[in-house]
């Protein structure tokens, strides 16, 4: 099934209503939803609803957060999210991060006592529509990645996303998980029966697996790097520290300990940061995006590997898929388009997805 | 030969000031250099100087440079490095980045038309010193890591450092290079005459090596991630973004294409990023050092892949040298104190390590 993104934004908005949520989060949060589907980041758009139904459910999510200020200088503020889902406290940290770099050139925002807040790189994007350089991690409420040395998972997969503003071109975005690949490509594996790379995921001793179907039932993902051997201690420094900013700084729950001391917890008090930068602060008008054009170009134009695959920038895959879906839609699994479908009858929204055929 | 720090400092500084260094320039710079040899990061201290000789020789270095603070705003500030060394002027705009912080909660600095800055991490640390966060990353004036997909070198190792205070713990310390590997492995593996895993470096086809002397000759770095298949899009990703803050946002030289516009600049204008941020301005006081304590205690703490290899937090190796170094002296080897004491005698320096024996 293609949706048109219209229509899945309606149904978006309609089920958040149908659950409890009101005013401008349900905009807000079908948006930020909606710009990850927009962008091929399939796992992290409207898949998201069936968790975020679980969450529910089991009371573990308030739909309409009191979002505060609980902490603010004229650089940086700390926002607490009210224990609902994560896209609108974050969308309003970023904003502040945003104005703050507006006026003194960098922008620091931390978010407490939130939960999942979907793609880490459309918080980062925010930053590129007003020309600045937009910084997102996040935690995770639930570990799933193994340190180097280590045979049990400490840490979320911990996302970072980088975005620049790049002129005539589209923003510079990096938007990439810590761990070595997402558990999505597992689950692709298991599904064509191929084996998983050696390095993608370990068993309870720490050994890699490559039956995907064993790997996706030990649940233990490698950070970036796969192997001591390749380096995965940087991965796993990356994710520690993607910890320390999103967890630590802001005071959230740190997912391996705090279930522990707080067992009605154990999916709330994820944590968020963001940085903005503006280039105006550092270069005169013109001069970063110039330079990040010439970058771009010259990254673009590198010496190829195989003739047919080009060197892609960070950002390139999700541009391609926004332009495409913009125009023909976002393409549904039937198993998906399914349970959203079962999510909308239970909670009293409208099936629009029955209406698409 | 084992060289005690004071003896190995007194070194460094008479050769700075046989080049010509004055003032509080030599100082610094042989104390970033020191704290490197000290923490074990031996690629990156007195190791540097033949390098640095070489600079100087060619006449890509100024050796008294004006340091001058180009930009700034209560938040952020830019730094002309004068075309000097990059110790001198980073140290300022770190310290500048923590003082803005100390007052908004948040600051940042760039540097641009600087040169090598030694080890990314002593930057960070420096935030700590004063109780907070500390981001340092850099450019190099040499491309050497070939983008995935590619089959040419387009960015430098190019480091990211991260450092935050832990309480009771010794600071946390990430200090990685975005390569897989530093080349400093390869040069080891050839010295044992023992293949190199494939990953780590590519031929001009940008196809795997394991012959440690092709790959030596090759050149050719990968990004974190190895291949393809591991995800190398992400390490290339963190180059990206990496040069996009230290060379795009403070106005230094894109290594790939900036030489080519400007033949005399090959080694030239070299560029650095550095932030800080105050837990205090996010937790209250001792909220956060005690929360690292904790995550920190619980890395530590995490199951083992092997009873004898604990998992370690970043830092935890740069620690235990610095300890054992800090009382013991710093190995330097022959190879390398020849090339030191010769560069003194050229330079009119006294020979220290000569009387070290």
């Amino acid at each position: 099934m293609t949706v048109p993104a219209e229509l899945l934004s309606r149904q978006l908005i309609a089920i958040l209503e149908a659950w409890g949520m009101k005013g401008e989060q349900v905009e807000i949060t079908a948006r930020m939803l909606l710009a990850a589907d927009l962008r091929g980041i399939d796992s992290h758009g409207i898949a998201m609803l069936p968790l975020y139904d679980d969450f529910r459910r089991a009371g573990k999510l308030t739909l309409n957060p009191e979002i505060k200020r609980v902490r603010e200088t004229p650089a940086m503020a700390l926002v607490d999210g009210g224990g609902g889902l994560g896209h609108y406290p974050s969308f309003k940290a970023m904003n502040l991060a945003i104005e703050k770099c507006a006026a003194l050139g960098v922008g620091a925002a931390g978010v407490r006592n939130s939960n999942h807040y979907g793609a880490a790189g459309v918080y980062a994007l925010l930053a590129t529509e007003r020309g600045f350089i937009g910084l997102s991690t996040s935690s995770v409420w639930r570990p799933t990645v193994v340190p180097t040395f280590g045979a049990e998972q400490v840490f979320g997969t911990n996302p970072i996303a980088f975005a620049a503003p790049a002129g005539r071109h589209p923003p510079f975005c990096l938007d990439m998980a810590t761990s070595t690949v997402a558990l999505g490509k597992i689950k692709l594996a298991a599904l064509h029966q191929k084996p998983i790379q050696p390095g993608w995921a370990v068993d309870q001793k720490g050994h890699p697996l490559t039956d995907p179907q064993e790997a996706l039932k030990a649940g233990h993902m490698t950070p970036l790097g796969g192997c001591p051997e390749m380096s995965s201690h940087k991965g796993y420094g990356l994710a520690a520290m993607v910890e320390i900013l999103s967890t630590v700084l802001p005071g959230a729950f740190f997912a391996t300990t705090r279930p522990r001391q707080h067992p009605d917890a154990e999916r709330y008090n994820v944590g968020h940061f963001f940085l903005a930068l503006n280039p105006g602060a550092f270069r005169d008008a013109g001069e970063f995006e110039e330079d990040l054009e010439q970058l771009i170009d010259t990254l673009h134009a590198a010496r190829r590997m195989e003739d047919h695959q080009p060197v892609l920038v960070p950002g390139d895959p999700e541009e391609a898929a926004c332009a495409e879906r913009s125009r023909k839609g976002i393409p549904v699994p039937a198993g998906l388009a399914q349970q959203i479908r079962a999510i909308a009858r239970a909670s009293g929204a409208p099936d629009l997805l029955g209406q698409c055929g």
